[in-house]
């Protein structure tokens, strides 16, 4: 039981105009799963390299996330480095594959009965090779970018015709279906598989577009962003895990859902790496989804 | 009683990605009442020239628009041409001020008792002017844009001061406070005298931000963009017509008065000029406002 993530394991570089920071843990899984720990028991598969140290699967164990799919391989982490200059978008400084190039993931076979499954932003090709391994899922998503949109759009597109849940943002689902409206992007995407597309719109919100309802979130107001990093793994993160949770998957949990991805992205970009995810807990997350609710209620 | 709207009144040159007119009925005062008028009795002032013919004054007598404060002096009505390539910005062709070079808003003694007012994006040394001949307001909003802010600062600043709900967009709210994080620039716009900052986010929605609440409303989701000119007008007339209209000035009329604002810009912006908002009824807004509160409903 619980939720399995597949994703990037990543040292991070990173520089925004509240400060710099170098070599701290990032990547999609790390972020994801450390938003959905929270509600669900979480397993982590990906790849690391020899520098990934006793520390960091100290960081796991304490956290409580499942690292058997971790895979240790002679070699280095991947590494990211980017400078935000106005908190909106990334620049990409440096970019090393190093241990990552290799990676072909293999599910243990006691995640493969796991219902829930979040593949993050990584290869189609290995999304796909995810999807044959498992055995049960009753929901899965996956997010993606431009990257694979444009590389790998067959690929993509098949991984999208299987799954039940797309995050993309909104740049990119417009991309994705060569749409420029967001509502009319949002549907054809629908027609492409999933029953249901959550659009991230970064700093105004996300929305959720399915057959039969769409409904709008406004993000938490944080007014101190530090390094929006990891945002949209930790709203992924977040979201799957409060659902994976729940005995229902139905509109009302889709909508809550959608608040708690909120609330840990609020967290995530408070500071650098983890730390900010790091130290909250239950009862702060609590907290900030009344504080979401509140802000849309008439 | 009632709301009166100063602002522009202007014939209007539109290209869009679906078409382009020509010499159509526009500026800020004709959309805001024309979003106001299903709510409550609107005055309008302005200035026209002689191309300001019978069957205009006729649109207004038939939507019940009172416009004794409307100037007729010789020669042409304000023209503004304009191209949207993305839908999202207008890129100005033309601007000819004509009479509107010499406006010089006087209120009739009728609407000097007026308890709402709403001042469009006009020069702040006008809109000054407007507050001075105002004996009575109860609430009194305006709008401004870039242009102003940049150029007559020190006059916006005085007029902000004397207001109590400021229409901004975001970058607006941005320039004019120097904050870079929205919600600490409204925060920011709110110590410079208003109530209330209304901030206007496009495809987005809006935000409303005041001392003790914060609300975020979705916008109405229209499929068929066909020209967003008139969109912030649309809304602050939709807005202060229904605020006018309550009894109460209070969170709840406030939140409401939004989402009528969400639902007169969303017709505004499907077709050109003022068609789809002269088509309209009572019962074609209430179904939309029914549709947008259902939409941010958990």
């Amino acid at each position: 039981m619980g939720l399995v993530i597949v994703g990037s394991i990543a040292f991070d570089g990173v520089k925004t105009p509240y400060g710099e920071v170098d070599k701290v843990l990032g990547g999609s899984a790390i972020y994801a799963s450390m938003a959905s720990k929270h509600f669900c028991k979480t397993h982590i598969v990906g790849i690391v390299g020899e520098d990934f140290s006793k520390c960091h699967f100290d960081m796991l164990q304490k956290n409580n996330i499942g690292y058997e799919g971790l895979e240790v391989v002679p070699g280095k982490t991947f590494y990211w480095k980017g400078v935000y200059n106005d908190l909106n978008r990334a620049e990409t400084l440096d970019t090393q594959l190093n241990v990552f190039a290799n990676f072909d993931p293999r599910i243990p076979s006691d995640y493969r009965k796991c219902e829930y499954l979040f593949l993050g932003n990584i290869d189609p090709d290995l999304q796909l090779r995810v999807l044959d391994q498992m055995d049960n899922t009753k929901i899965t998503a996956c997010d993606t970018m431009n990257f694979w949109i444009e590389g790998k759009r067959e690929k993509l597109l098949e991984v999208i015709s299987k799954i039940d849940i797309l995050f993309i943002n909104d740049d990119e689902v417009k991309m994705l279906t060569g749409e420029n409206n967001i509502f009319v992007a949002a549907e054809a995407a629908g027609k492409l598989g999933p029953q249901l597309i959550i659009v991230k719109r970064g700093e105004y919100g996300s929305m959720a577009a399915a057959k039969d309802f769409i409904f709008f979130a406004p993000v938490y107001p944080v007014k101190n962003v530090i390094d929006p990093t990891g945002a949209g793994d930790s709203f992924a993160g977040g979201f799957m895990g409060y659902l994976s949770a729940q005995k229902n998957y139905n509109k009302t949990s889709i909508k809550n859902a959608i608040i708690y991805g909120t609330v840990m992205a609020s967290f995530s970009i408070e500071s650098f790496s983890l730390d900010k995810l790091r130290e909250i807990d239950l009862k702060n997350i609590e907290a900030r989804k009344e504080s979401v609710i509140k802000n849309i209620k008439i």
